[in-house]
């Protein structure tokens, strides 16, 4: 069959995804499922035979975990990201990933089109698509007025032996109706629903991540964690086993702090296109790993580029969470984040408890930068207390200026009450 | 006597401004102490009649609370104040106001110098000084020269009859060697001795504003936190009271969050001088307003507005963190910290529990950015989720021109291994 | 009749708009013209006649001349507004002008549609629409699909008598196919057509606001600009007039520098949607007073004031190219920029020659930044030579440290070629 | 001699210099003279022979045009380096090869110290000084105070047989009291003296590298200039000569400009230390190359990456100004910029002409950013005119929540008046 009536799918297995299915062939098309393995929990055998029953030509689940981890997650650690002064970034991290690879799968299955069930309000992210085309079923007049409520997709199902759970999902759960799944290894992430209402507590189970604080272990689990250019290498747990593979450590790491309640995190965010919307995320590993690398920049990043990295983190965060990975300012920013981590080697010993992660002590062996004979006052080499007044009076010279202008303008500093 | 001879001298009752005092006064100057209550745990009065009995003038005691809780704390949290991230600013905080009440007793008390005990790589901050000069003792020669280990320290006493502490305090403590008190209502700061070593785990009795997260109660503090205009106002507890008065809300969290081993901070920081230091600091209180207000400008500040304030919440936190307080671009920042909260107002629901503090939810009903209607798809006025295809495909210009340049220059996006 | 049928279209008496106004009429609504009058050379009265004879309801032209000068152009100078380091914003400033008035005209004559000649490049910019829609043919397909070339409009001009300019408008001019009109006092742009070659230079004839550097008096024009507050004042012409009104300050300034052929801008700039475009700029009073402001901000504002203004004037700058001057944002820019130029006051003596700006000197005897006596050395009152010493060995000890590990890592700063 | 009696004095032949050269041998140490050909005019020669008649044991003559034109100046000619909006930074660009190469003659020669004559308020910069140690004698007491004014080293010279120029040189010049010179490749400087009045105008015979724009020639200079990765590779004088080598095609843009009255600059600018200044620059190649290097980016680079390198071309400058050359930060920066000019490939058309520098085309054909079919607006494939109301329609959601906003806050947008 021609190349152009072929469809490549990110297919979930959900209700979402095989009502696209199911639609896409009866409208002619050929259909190869794709899933990406990102960590998430799936039985990815079911969700093959789901999609070959329903017609699919083909399923391919791709397992990317070890290229996220790598190439995404420890970028954004090494770049101390975060949205909004809240938000790891989990979903916006695992996009580019699934597009990439979906592209490929595209290009090697001989299929011209991509398909996704991304609703209006989700950013989606795409690679140079290589005219490849696109089919979003839901920001289609013809399908979504045709599917304008849940009941509908159940007709539909009814009528196409699509199967559906029996057991009905939870309400606060996007798998119910969105088949973009956010499970990852960086994070599992709750939306709508009963969380709509953001004045409401998220309820207990919805949390898979991560216990609930309150049920977290009695002892503290102690660990440390090595990097190297700002890359979690090591990871030693006190009492335990030590990790060296990246992703393995990020796995460990993900168990250690989710058993240990640490990682919840309920905000109301700004999406891209500028509504609010409220989402609860359970990042367990990337709360810890954030923490302690921004603890080991500490000792090993000159103050100054500290500062200037703290504008590309958040400048790259913004970048990935807008859906704008594959754009010359990531890879520009990335260059940055890349060389300046050159030299952030070091061990950050922490400890999680009961839903906090606390750093407890740090070393950085080959930095020069924190010194502890220059700690203390007064053996600092070349340098003497005078030298530390010369510097205040040069300081002083712009606030002089600008308490006098004020005494001028007749608004003294020093109040008069 | 000639106010050029009187000096007001900021005066902590420790072994260095008590020697500074006596050095002072051998030097032939009056001398009048200045001591700031900002809230820290003291014997002022016992202070008082150190300082008299060593020979000053006069003891002034300021209590500066309130001040400090309103015009320094609150505008921190407005602007989500950080320093590299971690530092919640207690010191910083405390010095404007510090410094302008010594400035405002030396011209009560006809002074024309002002004196302290600030250290070589201590920042100090003062407003126009209006003709007064300062006597730095620890940046000058004849000074430092004489005084250059703690025994020329006892020895100087010993013989001055300067009483000297009988329970020496514990070597990291910062009383111990340094006057300057960063203790006050915003944290308790600890420094040097055995903290140099960053490697080293800072001992449990270090800490005196929070309690072991492992000593916590086993039972979490719900309560509440409501805004107006980005200042809190309101503190309800579960089945407790409920404070408004801002002082008195800010000593409640600070009791509640401290009892549940909230705000402990230990860090290697950039000091301003470009030196590293390590320092360990209990903020309580701070930690937790810092969150809550995070979270309310979650449901009411525009993300654009979030994201320029972000930046302008950086410049101040910097700005203070330098000694810049008394300058003009404090005065500019403020002006926009202000004009960007004028519809903060909300309420935020809390949890502290052994260590973390947790936000369970929030509202804020007077502001519209956050719809719960808007939040589900379907009901967006004048926006259809064909608008989403238009938005991504004008983002998807730059990309795709992006694409096509890397394959051009043979670095194509999706790889091939 | 129903207000739901009646458009408010903003027209300019072009082939475009006068397309549209007649295909409205012929699908059943009822039109009123809106134009607003920015200081463009138009002929209003013909404009007018032509929408009558077309079939409007009627043509409103607004004189929006001093509000542009005084809320927009303005408040752009204030801020150095500049975009992409070229483009001085003319069409950008224009623009909310328009659409508040044009939204206002729609409520006045009980319209509840607007209705514009954008295209889909284009930007509009429209405040709170207040239960107005939009109708925007140009975005339309079966507006753009029966329109596709300038001989199908030509057709359509035929068959219904809309009269169409004899002598046929040069084909770079914009208004030989596009009818938002960017002559205004801020500018006249020129683009499309022969200018699309962004190779080749400009035709000679076409600019219209500045005459030729070439052909330029052979003697320049000496003048003085006032601000107060950072708003221009006054203009003294040396031998010549002086003129105090906003916007007959502003117009006298375009005369002066467009006839000494200053003024010209000649780029290829970003557009929103991320294509890249090639514009000229006549800019004459712009261009001058920019220059004048940048160098009275010198003598009158605190560095550290003028580089965080310079991040705010580019936000804002930004957010005006972007079409979001009815935003939070641009409020809150905007209160900053007010805020910073309270003490601007002060007058710059500038000299324009043959296409070039000079800033010959300046003054801001309100201002005690500038100091004649602390320009030379030995007269820094309470600064001494050594404290430059102590500045400088402070900020050495960052540099001391990156050069000792540069050296550890083999790379001697001190290059051995 | 041990090296401790031996220093590395830069020495420029004029009184400054001359006179502490004299006063270190007379102080008892060994003086090796350096000084670094920058391409200033200067009768090298002659320092030679007047730096060994005052006794220094070997002056060095180091010429560092090469290396000035790649490293510095071109790099700040990427980033479009500019200090307040004006300055060029020539005295900034030329003290980072200044010092590295001191540093270099000092270890060759076995000094263990330099010198150099600046004053408290310059800025010096050194790259790690590896052990040496610096004698600044216009920061020492016992210096300062000893040559108080002019005259005293006008007696000095006498009693020391150090020849002192017969022909007084013009008050303004700053080679009359300071040895610093800013006469080099990038641009010659003037400051201090009669220039200390801002509302003076500088007087005619200040400058030297430019002819008055009132006396240049009548007709225009036309040139094109071609860049590769952002430098400047070969210059294209109209009918006249190709020059290609960096250096050669600096200086002759220098000289071709510079004919043509180009490169004036005359501002009050804020010193690093606070302080406000007047200085009057001569940049003539600086300024035309830095219009051509911004135009060529409009064609070359994508909007957000030009946005982004805004900010960092910004810190770069900064941090050259301050003397910051020999830090992380400015490594970190400069890894960016050289990054980001990957693809600045291209040529602009350039006229200057009495005064002013003049951008009349340019080409980039390896870039495919702009696009003549995509600028018109018919052909931009996958892009519909719809697609632009849908991004419009994305982008109203924030300022339709504003509106609604100030409505209720009774503030509508659309003003009554």
């Amino acid at each position: 069959m021609s190349s152009d009536k072929r469809v490549c799918l990110a297919y979930s297995g959900g209700l979402d995804t095989s009502t696209i299915l199911k639609w896409l062939i009866l409208e002619g098309y050929t259909v190869v499922c794709f899933l990406a393995d990102l960590g998430q929990e799936e039985d990815f055998a079911a969700v093959e035979k789901k999609a070959l029953a329903l017609g699919a030509e083909r399923m391919v689940i791709d397992n990317l975990q070890q290229e996220f981890v790598d190439e995404l997650i420890f970028r954004g650690i090494q770049c101390n990201a975060i949205y909004e002064d809240r938000y790891l970034l989990g979903t916006s991290l695992a996009r580019p990933v699934i597009a990439r690879a979906q592209v490929k799968a595209a290009h090697k299955y001989n299929c011209k089109i991509l398909s996704h069930g991304c609703t209006g309000k989700g950013v989606c992210c795409s690679p140079r698509k290589n005219s490849l085309s696109v089919i979003a079923p839901w920001r289609m007049p013809t399908f979504f007025n045709r599917f304008a409520g849940r009941q509908d997709l159940l007709n539909f199902a009814a009528e196409n032996n699509i199967p559906v759970s029996s057991t009905p999902k939870a309400p606060w759960s996007q798998d119910a109706f969105a088949d973009l799944r956010a499970d990852n290894l960086a994070h599992c992430s709750y939306e709508s629903g009963i969380l709509e209402k953001p004045d409401m507590p998220a309820p207990k189970d919805v949390w898979t991540r991560t216990v609930d604080p309150l049920e977290a272990p009695d002892v503290p689990t102690k660990f440390s964690v090595t990097f190297r250019e700002g890359i979690p290498v090591k990871l030693e747990v006190e009492g335990g086993e030590t990790v060296t593979g990246s992703l393995e450590l990020f796995k460990a790491l993900n168990d250690i702090a989710g058993r240990n309640g640490v990682g919840r995190i309920d905000i109301v965010e700004s999406r891209f296109i500028g509504l609010k919307s409220r989402g609860c995320y359970d990042s367990p590993a990337m709360t810890v790993l954030r923490l302690a690398h921004i603890d080991i920049e500490g000792m090993t990043l000159d103050s100054k580029v500290k500062s200037i990295m703290a504008w590309i983190g958040n400048e790259w965060s913004q970048c990935l969470y807008n859906g704008m990975y594959f754009s010359p300012e990531r890879e520009l920013l990335e260059n940055s984040i890349i060389f300046s981590q050159k030299h952030v080697h070091g061990t950050v010993n922490m400890m999680v408890y009961k839903g906090a992660a606390h750093v407890l002590s740090r070393s950085a062996p080959e930095s020069n930068l924190y010194s502890e004979e220059q700690a203390s006052m007064d053996t600092l080499e070349g340098f003497s207390p005078e030298d530390t007044s010369g510097f205040i009076a040069i300081q002083a010279i712009r606030l002089e200026k600008y308490g006098a202008a004020k005494i001028q303008q007749g608004e003294p500093l020093a109040r008069s009450s």
